[in-house]
């Protein structure tokens, strides 16, 4: 851990999410220079760079930067920045891949990239079959290219073994989250299981290994990365249940609009096991019977929030995501990171857990 | 390239698959062991486990360690094993994304994993829909896997990058090659489209791409990599011709069946591209009313088959494999191999392009 140094510095954020976008445009563009050298279909490329610019909070990458910084970090970030840019490809792979399983229509507000190439190839079964078969393969692509990406990175050669390993177990977890959940037959009111399914799928992929990659670049100590694993989990499942809240509620101040994608996908988040394990006979019978309704109106949205905050399953998720991020801030207080560092980290769990989707 | 040094040696190739085959052993048995601890759904490894276990040449696996010795790999070969072992992952992971896409029936004669997860889950849509995601996961995990392997070969650090590099090209081949497979429309009698899938699909992954990375792994120089370039593609069409003849023809000693499995699925092949071709307007009006039904039966399997001999389809692959490795005998000529190495190559040359599938 650093410590001692007075550190006066901040983390330019929008800088960093600048410095990853460049490098995931540069690779990109060159992917499409070296394809059509190799009358590869252009069409590849363009969808990754699509999804990548339609949006993301590049949560990850940021985070996987902040990270080298609370290692120590200093001078040029170009190998930490890689790697953070490698991680938003993994994104977009596990996206596209989830959007397929689910057969999700849309994604950072366009069509998924299934429908995308669905709708390439005309309309019949064979549409859909191809469609979701290109759709896997443009995923395949991006997970392959964020290895490239991995693989390219200026890491010092004495700390690759490391990167790589947490890099492997990130990949593995989030495929067995995604497993759970895919092939997942707990009951609908089990906020533990929901919980796992946070666990694996989104928490550690989402915060602690991108921590953990930016610090190991930086050459982190064991301390460093302890702190790291016990901050993730709570900030990542703070992050979740923000989420999941405004994909039903919309956000606070109005910024983003209640949904139904959620609600219609009967997806297990633990808003809506806590509405199924609070609720009466009655308000229990309407949400079997409207959640997860693939044809669900906004009037039957409204019933189902009505009962959400009946039973309270608002107000809990609240207290859960207050009580993870009081959480982090006290792990944080211990943690002695030099104070750029510090503040970034907090300046992210506020901005995540309290106030934007 | 090594040459001047008398080399008695025979490589022991069955030795060799042994090897690789314990490595994967372990690997997944130690990944049953820590799933198990973590709570994972233990039919994952099991599935991976089974698709091994099932059948499979290790072609790639012995042609990578084939490639370290020629290019003067000596002493310990675990590196190579282990990437060797590798590739044998990430075979599994291409196969049971193929068979999703597909929707075939069966691999290596066993159900295709995405039939295995549905038939877990019962009948109707959502299983079908889930199996689909079960087994695409089940890929992924086997993909993740193989670079585990990758990143924990015991590879001499100045020569990992290039290593890498290697096996980030193969997989963005492999994966083009699939894409141009999926969403080719393609005429039936385009030999030339054809020949691109098989080299794209198949042709580098499975000679080129396995020798150089073994070659690389005992720091081979550029002329060793230039001759498996020079021998790569057309040893691998060779290989991927003789596999087309075999699953339509079946072995010339009766040792391997004839099947309907490409007939049923019209598999764009040479061979069929080549028949269409040949055909006269009549022939060429039942293939085209022929191959691709889903429920061809064995007679007119054996019309399709009449056709492709009446057409010299058949005679003609035979003659472009021969033309094959002929060419990769005459490259061997030339390279200056340890004789080991060169005896072993020539082996698995004749054994898979000319007599088993």
């Amino acid at each position: 851990m650093t410590s001692g140094v007075v550190d006066v510095r901040a983390i330019d954020l929008p800088a960093v999410q600048r410095q990853v976008d460049a490098v995931l445009e540069k690779f990109l563009a060159e992917k499409a220079r070296a394809g059509a050298g190799r009358g590869h279909p252009p069409e590849v490329v363009q969808t990754v760079r699509d999804f990548l610019t339609a949006g993301g909070k590049r949560i990850r990458a940021l985070l996987c930067v902040v990270g080298w910084h609370a290692a120590g970090g200093h001078g040029d970030a170009a190998a930490a920045v890689r790697v953070a840019a490698s991680l938003e490809l993994f994104v977009a792979f596990a996206l596209i891949h989830d959007d397929i399983m689910d057969d999700s229509v849309t994604r950072r507000g366009r069509p998924a990239v299934h429908r995308v190439m669905r709708a390439r190839l005309g309309a019949g079964e064979r549409a859909e079959r191809l469609g979701a078969g290109g759709a896997l393969l443009v995923g395949n692509l991006a997970l392959m290219w964020a290895q490239e990406l991995l693989h390219t990175a200026p890491i010092e050669s004495g700390r690759q073994r490391l990167v790589h390993r947490l890099y492997d177990a990130m990949l593995e977890e989030v495929m067995y989250g995604q497993y759970l959940d895919v092939m997942g037959t707990g009951r609908s009111d089990d906020v533990e299981a929901a919980l796992r399914i946070i666990r694996y799928k989104t928490a550690t992929a989402t915060v602690e290994r991108p921590l953990q990659l930016g610090a190991a670049v930086a050459g982190a100590d064991e301390a460093t990365m302890e702190v790291f694993t016990r901050l993730g989990l709570p900030l990542g499942e703070a992050f979740q249940l923000r989420d999941d809240l405004l994909d039903v509620f919309g956000g606070p101040d109005g910024a983003c609009a209640p949904g139904l994608s959620d609600l219609r996908e009967g997806k297990r988040t633990v808003l809506l096991a806590l509405g199924m394990q609070n609720a009466d006979q009655v308000q229990r019978e309407r949400l079997g019977r409207l959640v997860g309704r693939a044809d669900l109106q906004e009037r039957e949205a409204a019933e189902i929030r009505g009962i959400l905050l009946a039973t309270d399953a608002r107000g809990e998720t609240e207290r859960m995501i207050t009580a993870r991020y009081d959480h982090v801030s006290r792990v944080l207080d211990g943690a002695g990171f030099p104070a750029s560092a510090d503040r970034a980290l907090r300046g992210l769990a506020v901005k995540a857990t309290r106030y934007t989707s």
